[in-house]
């Protein structure tokens, strides 16, 4: 039996996400990002889940996509092709840093799998497993129910919501909720 | 009668900040950098109210702190000496770029005359001038008790508290407050 088998095991992945067996969450490399471009670059273009700017470049997109540590890239494969992406690490600097964040990006064609909950157990573990005390979400767009909904049932929870934070292209101006999940006993 | 003045009346400062008439709030430039760090340096140094590296090297402050527009750093003078700065600009890119964010430091032996309340009037002026629709601060350090009562008095109010998320040198783990001012009716 595989680490990577117990740890399916021990989480519950295979029994909640039927085709997790054939998955495979490995860190990102700079090899990775012309196939991790053609998931990023999309989202970044629709502009409904990222306040990134919308024309960003692939060049900006790599360095942010693919800082060096402490931040930490994985990818999602399934049969060789990469379906999903996520990037966490210290969610601010110095006095701040035992706080860690994560961002996800899943291709659409990927949605409805459960990879963006395994990305998201695997996120959570990967920030747990390297000391930090809490994992912040700076800014869930409000509109974007399958994420809340998601890191909910992760345990999350919305420590506030800013209002109209955030310009939708079709809902106009909505919430930006910080979400938070304690990692330590309080 | 000089625009500044007028500015000054209409919001009542030389009214509730004796000695402002003899304060200047202007542009800051590299010029201003060597005096600036002087204010910068303790503040960072003392790791109690920034989430900032404690051992920030003076030229990543200078970046961070003189950022290009669209953000916008401004001193505080008074008798030819720079007491305070701010540093305002969007808070996030893109879809997010509507909300504005501000920076305050103030040399320590200056508090108590009304500075900070100086600063963050002309902050919010400035933002609202430019069509933000909104300035939050992502974290206000929750012991940082005049912050606090400061930014409620100017109508920002407590978003959300993100518990533990700042490490302060005599508390410990300590609150991280978001706080929202809109400027436009909701």
């Amino acid at each position: 039996m595989t680490g990577q088998r117990q740890v399916r095991d021990a989480e519950g992945w295979g029994a909640v996400n039927p085709g997790a067996e054939s998955r495979l969450i490995e860190p990102a490399t700079a090899a990775h990002w012309p196939d991790l471009w053609t998931i990023v670059e999309p989202i970044v273009r629709a502009g409904d889940t990222y306040a990134l700017p919308r024309d960003l470049r692939a060049e900006e997109a790599r360095d942010l996509w693919l800082a060096p540590p402490p931040s930490h890239t994985a990818v999602l494969r399934q049969d060789g092709h990469i379906l999903a992406t996520v990037r966490m690490g210290p969610n601010k600097p110095g006095p701040g840093s035992h706080i860690g964040t994560a961002a996800f990006m899943v291709a659409p064609a990927a949605h409805g799998r459960g990879i963006g909950r395994e990305l998201g157990q695997y996120a959570v573990a990967w920030l747990r497993d390297r000391g930090y005390r809490g994992i912040q979400f700076n800014g869930v767009v409000q509109t974007n129910h399958a994420a809340v909904r998601l890191w909910q049932s992760l345990g999350f929870t919305i420590v506030g919501t800013v209002p109209d934070a955030f310009e939708h292209p079709e809902h106009g101006f909505v919430g930006l909720h910080i979400m938070f999940l304690p990692l330590v006993a309080g």
